[in-house]
């Protein structure tokens, strides 16, 4: 059993602690010898922060893990295992521009769906774009597991543009899992979802007790006031007919899609009358998480880190890290090339479904077709996202204009026109490529 | 050469006298010995005025086809060799009502397309399951052409839960070959477009003048202020960036995708404070078409037709009806199920595409890719569809608000519910389904 | 936990030792309760001896299942949790006869591949049609698991024409998993292999070792000699430039494919001067057997048992049955519908392949293509099981010529005819559907 | 209207003044100003004499087309507008040896199917190659129609490695459109049969009178004794029982296919007790052919030229090329890629299907699914080509073995590696790849 190496970019991230937790608690299964925490000028501060108490951490579970914080890039890849990447270009400040730059346009403001989501992804394909370049030059080997978001997209472009063997990896699946679970008060492990979609637009088709289809079960509760949702979305109540004819579980963000005109609204409302969008938050909790870390007598992740989203994070990553590892042919929710998956679905992009994951990386599970409730959705995102990536990579701007033409959320050539102008000159620092 | 039975449903139509001048003019290569105009009692003042012009235009070109009015549906059917369907369920004030319905909650409001189109297909749906269950009684050999809107639709739900012979027509495509070669100044034979997409969703994918590939040019034009537009639909210029990119040619209805916020308020302007919405305006028309038609002296097709829209419907009706009877293999624009045509989009739906008509119907010509440019709002639209005739054929509310949900056109689930119990409430001597 | 209640069709087999021996081993996960061994009059005196064999065998072990022995059938299907069908039509005497037919006409005899498979699945299509008959109304919720030969054609006629939930199960893949590790010096569990094909055509298109692809290691070892086959095939060498350009790893069957024609001279040369053909061997090796399970000492299985073939039967049979009850999410090697699992065979058959086990059944891993090596010889034979299915369903006589034509084992119509009329003339007793 | 230059690579084939003929037919239609007969050194003394006739027989019909004679073929190829490809590599010499080889082995031993075939193609692909990279380098907007056989093989490689636009074609389907018109007394207009295969392996799917299905009844024809056959197949009946169960008619080269044993033997007769193989029946009429082609006064196509086959030839090439001239939108069965126009079979592979010609190329029409009768053996053939067209242009020997091995004609792995050796060794001067 050799040591293994971790590279994670976006090292000085508020997550971090999250992530050596989960390290730790499978130290017994993966024998990481360095963990490499990668960051920029810019955020050496919080590296510095969060890189201390990640060494103060595994001092503590008494291990032998070395922590690395470093600027360097490349030396960090250099002969990686794994390359772990929950970078953020522009740091909250872009995610709050993202945010309110659709506003201005009565258009939905999200970090990952529609517009915000386009400008992030132009922003970071062309950093993930050399970050490939890295690992195929330096430690062609490795599994790149990328986090940053928008992560389907750009798990799309990663498999599309270069060869980096590469999976995307979100936490809503497995927080899905945990919710039914809760609701019908069972032990998580007793709940299989059949997930499918594209990432922040995933169903479960049908949700099983052990092995028992009880997804009518789950729509019962969720009519009746059941909880599904995450930390940053506002929690509406899905419409009882509604919930009703879909026949399947949505994702805590399919709200976006579905509720966009109350969305918008009260997304505006909490921009410009309240507490500021969801990035103005997150930088407010962020502060005192960081002041909260360099406490030099904590020792592990702290209590105050749930409040900063991102639940289960760390199993959704190491354990699959693990998978991979151990060679475990384990289920996990990935984004990955379709292939034949959904059947209904095109079979070369990506999409988050379930995969085997072992040694030689996740291979989708059969699920059948994607009833046409959900498969038409499917593919008019999934067409923006192609030529999202398209857009980002060439840095095309007619290109750009069709990609959010094409996004759903977008209601007319002409606010993708003045969303784009708007996107590109506030975000001309990140995009070398328009 | 045996003659001809004909049966149009609806035949109290202002289009009538349309039709037959196209009748009259393919004289030499199609036999109609008989011509069933068919309505019902609330249109019966209609068919007698249309009919008796109708009998007219025959009786001056020298004919000896007859011209039966009628009200029995089942008579005229019976043994017929095709049978247009042409009616309106609850003629223009209905569709004043599809229209005037969506403005009320700044969507959309548009016969085809959108809540209103939804609607009319709700109303049409019973009727026209009908008409099939008579053609496969009486007149199983019958080749059904589909004109009733929304076309793509109707088609779907004749070819998906009936076993008739059905083919979908409309006047776009051909109206789009015209338009090209007149801003090409060249004899539209000379013109070819690869169509592909749905009905009233169809790009250009490829514009060929004698064989070469002239797309960019006319592109060029469009962007330089050519027109491209029908009747119906407010002349909003393209943006150049976007068609550019986009790199086919859109149908003039696509404005209802692409421009959809200026349109709505165009719509609104024009029902609240304008000349009423496009049925009200058509009223107005029909009204003097009517007494126009009424003039016992008039035995030709008047030049006020015009106005009404349906330019070349004739033509690619009495045209297509040709390439069956005659077995021409000629390239017709229909609506077919796709069978692998367009290798994107799903294989058992209906597409509008180029197909070759003989004898045994219309096979679709593989055309490749769509572009996913395209791609993704087709496939969008089609789900949309697709719930819709299975809504449409069962009455089942909750697959009825699916079907609006799904619509791209509505913007959440709170809107498609409003709008569905508006639609139910303002129709129900039309639908005895729900 | 429940316990479970198993019907064993053609209980009275010489494998059935090797069956309880398994479920003996997995008794703490598998609370059998009764196992029903179901067999008819010809057979009741085998059913007698080696189902006393089963109770001593279970009552040695310390077991409170029971083990009954029946010629009902429905009374053992009746609420059943598994049943699990080795029987075979005829018996040995009719599959000496499946060998002997096509030796004729210098054609391939054997039991389940060319011509005498066609007359296996000809006899048993019948009673498999009335088995699912039962399980559907007597216990609809119960799993078939099929066993019997060929169990791909029989699984794709029992998920074509009935609504049983079935898996085809075989011991070739297991078989080559232990073979290619014991060529290895491995264990098997370090071994995987991605299996795709049809039951008995399947090809190892990778195998791995702890998640390394050692594809050309295995080869280069077959080149060199080492063997992997069953008991029933004769050992013939594989051509090292035919092996290395494969770049796969073929069944032990695959020679009756690819050394055609020495097979049959060696087949011939068997049956005619030698040792008879496989049943008639098998024939003598039965008697043994039942002698020796006749002892009333012999309480577990014997070692005789091995000369049988069907090595792993019980491992692969009773560890599927684990896999369901207890919702492991385990990956076997199942005959189950494609379902977009191999990308480039026809979606909608039964093929051999790696699945996720679990309570809600086997679910395919997605597999990207199989090489044009396979594909083409995977369709042939495919057409050549799907009329045959379509054929011993129908009785239809025109398509079981079309069948045996389609079977690439067959040289000609002319041949396929005289086969067709020996094959029915000599199993006239069993072909009611002809 | 611009004069046409026309290269005709094998000038010097007999079948020479076939082709002059139809392009003197269709004058009216194809102003063809220059038709450059190319051919090597060995076939020079050929291209005088059938180059002189052609001469006499352009000088006799009054027309102004140009003549050229050359051994160069690039000068022939410059900016020429068709080329046509109708060469045949070693002429009659190796196409007997094509014959005999496999005879050896009890192989079928015919100029494109089975082994011969395959080596037909081997010594031919690299002389295509060479050619299409003349014709992308020095015509690159000629259209380039193959004849050279195997035609469906030649296609698919000149389509999947080269850039040059490329339609295959042969006398097969029209063929048996003259036939079956002739056995139902009608005129061939009247009739379409609907193809669907590979070249030399095509199936009428359906045959239509006047758009009427007639395919019962041309199957009653066939079993009653009607014939449907080309000159070079020995006349064998079709089995009554074979031809219901199809519900299609197969192309005269199914034979091969279907009745492999005794045309094996007929032709071992043929070639070692008889007057040779067709190669060496085709030497004698062709000496007398060139003969007669001497005469200075035969100034038109001589009758004795249909001993010869290749009827319809001209009308398939020259109509061909007029539909793409003249932009007709024409219906021709041709060799194009699949493209979804077979549905149940493979998208990017070359088939033999309607397709309707015009200035843009061949585009094919939607057939649907093709029964399973005749799918499988499709794949299992085209596999054969596509492993065929890789061994061709890469010269492996390891893709060569496959490729023979995966012919359903070749009956074992020993079979093909001793077919093989012996065809590398004597085509040795024509094998530069190996």
């Amino acid at each position: 059993m050799k040591g293994l190496k971790v590279a994670v970019i976006g090292g000085g991230s508020s997550y971090t602690p999250e992530l050596i937790d989960g390290f730790i608690k499978r130290n017994h299964e993966l024998p990481v010898k360095e963990i490499h925490l990668v960051d920029i000028e810019e955020g050496k501060w919080k590296l510095d922060i969060v890189g201390e108490l990640a060494k103060r951490m595994i001092k503590k579970a008494g291990l032998d893990t070395e922590v690395i914080l470093t600027l360097d890039r490349k030396a960090a890849i250099k002969n990686a295992d794994f390359v772990l990447t929950q970078f953020r270009v522009g740091g909250l400040d872009a995610r709050a521009r993202d945010e309110r730059i659709p506003l201005k346009y009565d258009v939905l403001g999200q970090e990952t769906t529609g517009p915000g989501g386009f400008a992030k992804a132009m922003r970071t394909i062309p950093v993930i774009m050399d970050i490939c370049k890295d690992i195929e030059n330096l430690a062609p080997n490795a599994w790149l597991i990328n986090f940053t978001n928008p992560a389907g997209l750009i798990t799309e472009t990663i498999l599309k543009y270069t060869n980096t063997k590469a999976i995307g990896l979100c936490n809503v699946p497995i927080g899905m899992v945990k919710m039914v679970a809760n609701m019908l008060e069972v032990d998580s492990e007793r709940i299989k979802i059949d997930f499918a979609g594209l990432n922040h637009l995933v169903w479960g088709k049908c949700v099983y007790l052990d092995g028992e289809d009880v997804t009518d079960v789950v729509i019962d509760k969720l009519t009746d006031g059941a909880e599904l949702n995450m930390k940053n979305i506002p929690d509406l109540k899905w419409d009882e007919d509604f919930l009703r004819g879909l026949k399947m579980i949505p994702c805590p963000y399919h709200r976006y899609f579905y509720m966009t005109d109350d969305l918008v609204k009260e997304e505006q409302e909490t921009a410009y009358n309240g507490k500021g969008t969801r990035a103005e938050q997150v930088k407010k909790i962020e502060k005192e998480l960081f002041k909260v870390y360099e406490n030099p007598n904590l020792n592990e992740k702290p209590s105050q880190l749930e409040k900063r989203g991102g639940a289960y994070y760390s199993d959704a990553a190491v354990s699959l890290i693990s998978a991979i590892y151990n060679d475990k042919k384990e289920i996990h929710t990935v984004n990955v090339i379709n292939n034949g998956a959904i059947k209904n679905i095109s079979d070369d992009v990506v999409v988050e479904i379930n995969a085997v994951v072992d040694a030689t990386g996740a291979n989708g599970i059969s699920l059948g077709e994607l009833p046409i409730e959900a498969s038409g959705l499917v593919e008019a995102v999934k067409s923006y996202e192609l030529i999202a990536a398209q857009a980002g990579v060439t840095g095309d701007y007619q290109k750009a204009l069709q990609s959010l033409v094409s996004n759903p959320l977008v209601p007319s050539v002409k606010v993708a026109k003045a969303l784009l102008e708007d996107i590109i000159k506030q975000n001309k620092d990140y995009l070398p490529q328009f």
